[in-house]
């Protein structure tokens, strides 16, 4: 089981942003979107044994927690606007502090980024970190924390001071595409293939 | 430099399909759109060294090539409704045998598979092939074909067979992913990371 948690600075917390603005008035939800997709798809099927949460930082109400567990999910299709929708069905529902279901395999509670790290055995990616090709399978975490388009905030950056730090190559590549990069990493590894 | 070329068995072929339905009526041209992210976006900018082409040949008028070149290409952003967009654009200018440019980086001819794989050293991806991280630096190809959701008809498996096969890992992923992974790939021997 792997956890990815993916930070939205801007992105919408009312179920009201329209399907056909997502950059926009969505605050970059497409870019959310696309990192839901790459954490749960595999070519003919979802992977059972992955969770996706993204955390939705912008107005009106910061700090919603939206929950995509591969092990239930169901009527997920990898497009931008599929992906979307289920974020409005569950922004539609009210939220607590604990996490509500909000239709098979999508949950969401109200929560703030130390809530999440307290949870799992985290880590971040960084052009400084370790390369992620040289540790070994058991030291892999259990949960990686990646952020949208901008770069961690002064406050977040307190919140993960002491993770461990991995690299993925010498670029810099988009939150959706370094799942793409982990989860591969993760199935060599399972398979024997490294 | 490197090329990709995605075909898109079912992808529509005239301008009018609407940017709120890219999976059905626009032909899963929603996936498309995603390779043309994945091969051209970096963190911050577009990869100048990559082309992608997608090969289009869904109704009305099947066999119609749209290029995506990364060192001219402005004005792109990486959400499905955007390069969509571009797509709509290239879609309503007249296509002959040879490139047009229907703005910045962009271009579309009409043609066929066979015309695109004379014109570059291909591979394929596959399951059996070579592990990609077992070849050299100087043996990457110039250029990988890929599929949409569909296997490579049997027309096409007559124009590849012969072509050098590679295998990106156990698992079978979707396109848009599988040019992540090559792009990382490619990245990494260029840097002296392997």
């Amino acid at each position: 089981m792997t956890s990815f948690t993916v930070i939205g600075h801007t992105a919408c917390t009312n179920a009201s942003f329209p399907l056909q603005d997502l950059p926009g008035t969505g605050g970059r939800m497409d870019l959310l979107c696309r990192t839901v997709a790459s954490s749960l798809f595999l070519s003919h099927g979802i992977r059972k044994d992955i969770i996706c949460d993204i955390i939705l930082l912008g107005p009106p109400y910061p700090g919603r927690i939206i929950r995509f567990d591969g092990s239930a999910m169901r009527n997920l299709s990898p497009d931008e606007r599929n992906v979307a929708s289920h974020i409005k069905k569950a922004l539609s529902i009210p939220a607590g502090k604990l996490f509500r279901e909000a239709g098979p395999g999508l949950y969401t509670r109200k929560g703030t980024l130390e809530d999440q790290l307290a949870e799992k055995r985290y880590a971040v990616l960084d052009e400084s970190g370790t390369d992620i090709r040289k540790i070994g399978f058991e030291d892999m975490p259990d949960a990686f924390l990646l952020s949208d388009n901008r770069n961690f905030s002064d406050d977040e950056m307190s919140c993960i001071r002491g993770l461990p730090k991995y690299s993925l190559g010498p670029e810099i590549v988009h939150a959706d595409h370094a799942i793409v990069l982990i989860l591969n990493e993760i199935d060599r590894r399972r398979s024997g293939w490294n």
